[in-house]
C-alpha cells in the first residue's frame, strides 16, 4: 500500500475516540449470580480512576459515561475536573429508571401517572448534571415493557413514550442531543416499548434534529443485519452513536469484538464507507459492556483494541476497487476486496500508532506493568464495591 | 354475554372481507421440488373462478389478488368482468420483478441503471393494470439484496429503490396507493434491501400519504413481536394491511393461524383494539400462502376460518374490564381478560354468521359436496398448470 | 362425545399431578431489577405453606420441589412432616452450584479440581437430603460454561462433567432417579456445558436407566420443536420430567402457558399419544416459573390451570380419526382433528372436574376468598422474605 | 515462531483433503429463481471436469461428492476412471430421495409403505455405486417431515426411519460407511425427522459403528454453537464428516467462511485440538454450497481457501500457552491465546504451501489464466445444463 494512503489511515486511527461506560468497572453478573471482583471502585471517582487509565494506556478513550443515580455525586463539578485532572472527560449520561419499586411496571410508559412524574422528573436531573458536567449526550435507555399480553395497552404506553420524550427534548441544550436506545428484549419479556430501531427513529423523527438512535450491538434479534441498519440511519441522518458489545445469543454484554469481529468489522466499514469516521459525522463510538468473568480494567483495553482493529481493517478496504466491482457486478470480486482488507493483520499498524502516540505498542503488557490490580486491590478493599445496585 | 354485544361482533364478522392470492391456487414448493397436484388452474381465470368458489363458501372473501405476469392476460377488462360474474373482484396487484434472468442481482436496486429502468418499467404497467382492473392497490415486494458482505452498496441500493419507489408512487392516481413490503430475509442472503418494517416505514413517510407499510406475518426475525408493530404503525397511520400466513421458522407460508393461533389473534386484538377492522381504516386483509402438500381450494377456506376464529376472540375482549385491569396496573387480571376471550369456543358463533349469510355452517364440509377437486381434475387435465413460473 | 370418553378424559385429568417450584414463592428478577413483593415466605416452611394453598385450591398440586441451598433447613424430617401435614409431599430435590465465589468458572467442570470436589460434594449431600425428604428426583442443572471462546477446553470440561455424574449416579438408592437438564445459554454465554437434550441424552445412556432428561420447555434455541424433542425422548425411554414455563425470547420464565398455548397442547398432545400421561410412565411434570411482576400464588394457580387445558385438549384428540387421515395422507384432515380438539373451550370440563373433587371450580376466585394475600402481608412482614439469593 | 512449527503446521495444511460436491457446479437457486449461468455442466463427466480443475489449483481437493440421479449414468466405473484421468476421484455417494412426486410425504418415513420400499431401495442402489466407484460414504440426508401439527404420527415415522437406516446399514461392505445427515428445518416447515445432532446421534449409536453423524455448518437453530457439537461428537466417537457453507440465516449455503469466519475458525480449533486433522481420525471434510449468483468455479476455490485459511489459523495456536491459561483460570488470557491465532494473516504461508505443490500461489489469479469459463462457455453452449432438477 502507498505511504500516504498509510498515513491516511494511521492519522484516522489517531483521531478515533472511544468513550468506556463508568458501569462497566464496577461489579456485574446475570440474575443468577454476581461474582465480586478485588480492587473494584467504590463510587464515581474511583471509577474515572480505572477509566482514564485505559485511556492513557490505548490513547483514545478520552472519555468516560456516567449512569445515575449509580455515579451520583453531591457535585459533578468537582467530579469532572477530577477526571480534568486523570486526563480524561465526563461524557454521555444515563439516566436509570429502572431499579427502584416503583418502576416494577415501567417508568416514562408505567399506567401510573405519578411514575411517570418521577420518570420524567429523574430525566430533566440528568440534564441538568448534563450543564453541570459539561456533557453533550442525554443517552435514554428504557427497560419499560410488559410481561404477558394485554398486560397493559401497547398503544397508550407509546403515547406516555412520547410525552416524556418530548418533555425532555425541550429541556435539552443548543449543544446537547438526545439518543434513544432501542433493544429486542429483557427485561421485559413479550413486548418492549422500543423494541427496534424502527421505533426510535419514528420517535426521534417526531422530536426533531437533537434526537437519534443509539444502536446497542446486543439488542438485536437473532439473525439481523445490524450494518444495515447503521447504514440506513447514516442515510437519514439519524445516527447518533454505538454501545458497542458483543452477543452470541441475547444481550450478552460481552467484550465487542469477540463474538464475531467480522460483523464488527462490517459495521465500521458501513461508517467508514459514509465518512462517519470524521469528527464531523459527531457518531459517538460507546462502550458497553459487562466483564461478568474477567478483569475489568484489562477487559476495557482489548475492547477498545479491538475496536481499533476492526476499524483499521475498514479503513483499509480498497474503496476504488470495491466500487468497481460492484460496479461491474462482480460478486465474488466485490466481496474479495472486503474479504482482502479483513484477513490483514493490523496489529503492527496499530503498534506503529500507539508508539506514534508515545505509548506502549503492547497496552496489555503495559496495564501489567502498572501494577494497578495490585495496588486497587489494596486501596480498595473496604467499603462497598460499586455494583448495579450502587 | 349480552345479547346486543353478541350483534355486534357479529356485524363486525359478517363486515369483514379477506382477500385470497391468485398464486395459491397455482403450484408452488420449495428449492426442492415442487409437488404438483390435479386440478390446479392453468390461467388467470380459473384462478379467479378458484377464489370465487372460495367467497362462496366463507361470504368474506370478496376479492382476489393478483400477481403480473403469472395473471397477464390481454384484456383485464375481460378478467375483471369474468369476476365480477363469479362473484368477486380484482383486488391487489403485485408486480413481479425477480423472475427475469436480468434480475440476478437485483431489480430497483440493480447496479446496472438498465435493468431498474426495466424494473420500474414493469411497475408502472403494473399501475396501468390497476387502472383496467379497478384495483386500488399496488403491493410491492422486492426480492432485492445481495448474498455476500461487499457485493454491493447497501447505501447506493437505499438511494435506487427510493428513486424508483417515488416514479411509481407519482403515477398513482388519486384513489390508488401503494404497499410496501419488508421480508427479513430470502432469496437475499446477506442484506435485504428492505429488511425491516422500519426500513419500509421510513420510505412511506417520505413518499407521503398514499405509501402505507404492508406485514407479511411470515417475514419476521425469530422471535418478533408483530403485533407491536401493527400497534405502532396503526398509531403512525401507516399500517396499509396484511400478507396473513404461518410459520415456525423462516417465511413458512403456510396457512394462517395453523402454526401459532394465540399470535394471530393477539395481531387480531390490536386491531380490533385501534378500531381498525372498520372499513373506514382501509387496512387490506390478504392471504399470501404456498400450499405446497395440501389441496389448495380447501386450505384458503380452512386459511380464511382461521382468520375469523382469531377475529371473533378478539372481538369478544372485554375492553372495558381489560382497560381498568390495565389502569390498576393488575399484571394477572389484565392477562386474564385476553385470555379468556381467546379461550372461547368461537366455531359456533361463526357457524350462525355463516347461516346467516346463508351459507353453509361448515365451509369444508360444504367444499366437499360441491364435487369441484374431482371437476377440476378432470376440466384442467390438459395444459400447463399455473404455478410460480408462470 | 360419548359419556364414557368424557369419564376417561375426566379420570385422566383427576390423575394428573403437576408439583410447583418452592423458589418461585419467593421474590426474583432480572440482572436489572428484583421487585420486591409482599408476604413473601421467609423460609422453606412457609414455601411448603404456600405450595400446600395452591394444591388446596387446584387439587392436582400435590408436591413441592426443593432447591438447596434455598431451602437448607435443620431437620428435613421435619420439613416433611410439616408438608404431610399441610397435605402435600417434598418433590424433587435441585442442588444448586451455581451462587457461590468458588462457582465463577463452574462448578463440576471447573478447570480447578477443589471446586469440582465441592460442587460433587453438594450434589452427593442432596441425595442424603432425598434419603431424609423421601424425595425421588434428584433435579441437576448446572450453570456451568463459558463467555469467551478458548476460556476453557470444551472437551475437558465434559470429561470432568461425566466424573461428577457418575459419581452422583452411583449414590443414588434404588428408588432414586437423576433427571438431568439442558439449557441453550444463560449465564454462559458462549458455551453452555449441556447446551441440548441431545448432550444430556448421550450422558444418561452412559449412565444408566436411572437417568433421565429433563425438558424446560425455555431452554431452547429460537424455533424449536419442542414436542418433536419429547415424543423423541419417550420413544427411546428417557424423558424424565418437565419444567414447564414460557417463553417468547429466551429462559423468560413466565408462566406455562402464557405465550404459546398451542405448543403446550402440542406437548401434551405427544404425551398423551404415547401413553405417558399414566402415573406408570414416570414421567415428571413440575412448574419451573418466575413471577417477577405478577403475586405468586395466584401465578401458580393459574398457570396449573393452563397445564390442565392443554392436557385436557391433548385428552380429545380423536386418535382413531386422527391415525385414519395420517394413514391416508390426508394433510388437512389431520391437522384438522388436532386442531377441532384444540379450539375446544374446555373450561367447563375442568370446573366439572374440579367440583367432583370437591373444589371451587374457579380456583383463582377461591384464592381471593381465602384472604390470604392479606395474611401473609401482615404476618411475614419482618425478617428476610425468600429470594434466590437465600 | 520457530521454524519447526512452521514446518508442522504447513505439513498439516499439505495434508487436508477437501471434497467439493458435483451439484454445485450445476446450476442452483431459491424457489423464487434459479438464475441460469453459461458454461455449466451438463453431465456428470463435466462436472468431474470442473471438480478436477478446482483441485488442479488447490492442490486439495482430490475428490467429487455424486448425488444419485442427478449425476446418474451408465457405467460408473468409466465415470471413476474419468475421474482418475483428471487427477481426482470420487468420493461420497448421496442418494436424493425428495424429488420424485412420490415423496411429497417424506421418502423413508412416508405413511405409505409402498414409497417407504421404494426410497430404501434407492438408497440400497445407492451402496451398489458405491461398490462400483469405489466409494466409502454414503451420505444421508432426508428431507423428510411434515409441515402441520398432526398431518403425521412423530413417533411412528422415527420407527420407519429406524427401520430403513438399519436396512442400509446392513447392506453397507467392511470399508463403507454411513453419514447421517440432521438438518432444523426446510423443506419442512413444522417437524423434519432428523432435526438435530441428537437425532442423528441416537440412531447412529443403535445402528453400530460404520453410521456416523454429519454436521452440515447451515442447518442448525440460529446461535447454535456448532463448535461444541463437533468437540462433543468427536468424544463420543461419532463425528463422520462436515458439509461446509456458511448461512446468515437459514440454510444459506453461501461459501464456507463468507458469513462468520471466525466460527469456522472455532469449528477448526477443535477439530486441531482433538487431533482430528489426521488422516487417522477419518473424518470427511467436504463442501456443500449454492452459488447462486456467482460463478462456480471461482466460488469453489475462494472456499477452499476459505478452509485452509481457517485450518491454518488453528494450527497456529498456541496449545501449551491454552492449556496453561485455562488451567489457571485465566479468562483473558486463555480467550488471547485463541484470537492471537485467528488475528494472524495466513495468506502468505498459504501461498508458500502452494508453491510447495507447485501451484501457482494465487489460485483465483491462476483460474482466470486457464481460460476455462470462456472455454466452457463455448463447449457446454448446447445441451440442458446440470441443475437439482437433472
Amino acid at each position: 500500500m502507498a505511504a500516504t494512503t498509510i498515513e491516511t489511515v494511521k492519522s484516522a486511527l489517531r483521531a478515533q475516540q472511544i468513550e468506556t461506560p463508568s458501569w462497566a468497572y464496577g461489579n456485574s453478573g446475570t440474575r443468577f449470580k454476581v461474582f465480586a471482583q478485588e480492587g473494584i471502585p467504590r463510587n464515581a471517582y474511583e471509577k474515572v480512576d480505572d477509566a482514564a487509565l485505559v485511556h492513557k494506556l490505548t490513547g483514545v478513550a478520552p472519555s468516560v459515561a456516567l449512569h445515575i443515580p449509580w455515579d451520583k455525586v453531591d457535585d459533578y463539578a468537582d467530579l469532572a475536573a477530577h477526571a480534568k485532572n486523570a486526563g480524561i472527560r465526563l461524557g454521555a449520561i444515563n439516566p436509570n429508571v429502572f431499579q427502584e419499586d416503583d418502576y416494577r411496571l415501567g417508568s416514562v410508559c408505567n399506567p401510573d401517572p405519578a411514575v411517570r412524574k418521577k420518570a420524567l422528573a429523574h430525566l430533566l436531573e440528568c440534564v441538568d448534571i448534563m450543564d453541570a458536567t459539561g456533557s453533550s449526550i442525554l443517552s435514554l435507555w428504557f427497560a419499560d415493557g410488559i410481561n404477558y399480553p394485554g398486560q397493559d395497552s401497547l398503544r397508550a404506553r407509546q403515547d406516555r413514550l412520547a410525552e416524556a420524550l418530548s418533555a425532555a427534548y425541550d429541556r435539552l441544550g443548543a449543544d446537547q442531543r438526545m439518543l434513544v436506545e432501542y433493544k429486542f428484549f429483557e427485561p421485559a419479556f413479550y413486548a418492549t416499548d422500543i423494541p427496534d430501531w424502527g421505533t426510535s427513529y419514528a420517535h426521534c423523527v417526531t422530536l426533531g434534529e437533537r434526537a437519534q438512535v443509539l444502536v446497542d450491538t446486543g439488542h438485536h434479534a437473532p439473525g439481523t443485519n445490524i450494518e444495515f441498519i447503521v447504514a440506513f440511519l447514516l442515510r437519514q441522518g439519524k445516527l447518533g452513536g454505538f454501545h458497542f458489545n458483543s452477543r452470541f445469543y441475547a444481550d450478552d454484554d460481552l467484550m465487542v469484538g469477540a463474538a464475531d469481529p467480522f460483523q464488527l468489522f462490517r459495521i465500521m466499514h458501513e461508517i467508514v464507507q459514509a465518512g462517519a469516521l470524521e469528527a464531523s459525522a459527531n457518531i459517538a463510538f460507546m462502550l458497553d459492556q459487562c466483564h461478568n468473568l474477567e478483569p475489568k480494567v484489562p477487559a476495557m483495553v482489548r475492547s477498545i483494541m479491538n475496536v481499533q482493529e476492526a476499524t483499521a481493517k475498514a479503513l483499509l478496504v480498497d474503496a476504488d476497487a470495491l466500487a468497481a466491482a460492484q460496479r461491474d457486478g462482480d460478486v465474488l470480486g466485490a466481496n474479495a476486496v472486503v474479504m482482502d482488507a479483513y484477513n490483514n493483520d493490523v496489529r503492527p499498524l496499530l503498534a506503529e500508532v500507539r508508539e506514534e502516540f508515545g505509548l506502549d505498542p503492547d497496552p496489555i503488557a503495559a496495564y501489567r506493568r502498572t501494577g494497578h490490580a495490585e495496588r486497587v486491590r489494596e486501596e480498595r478493599r473496604d467499603g462497598q464495591a460499586a455494583g448495579w445496585g450502587a
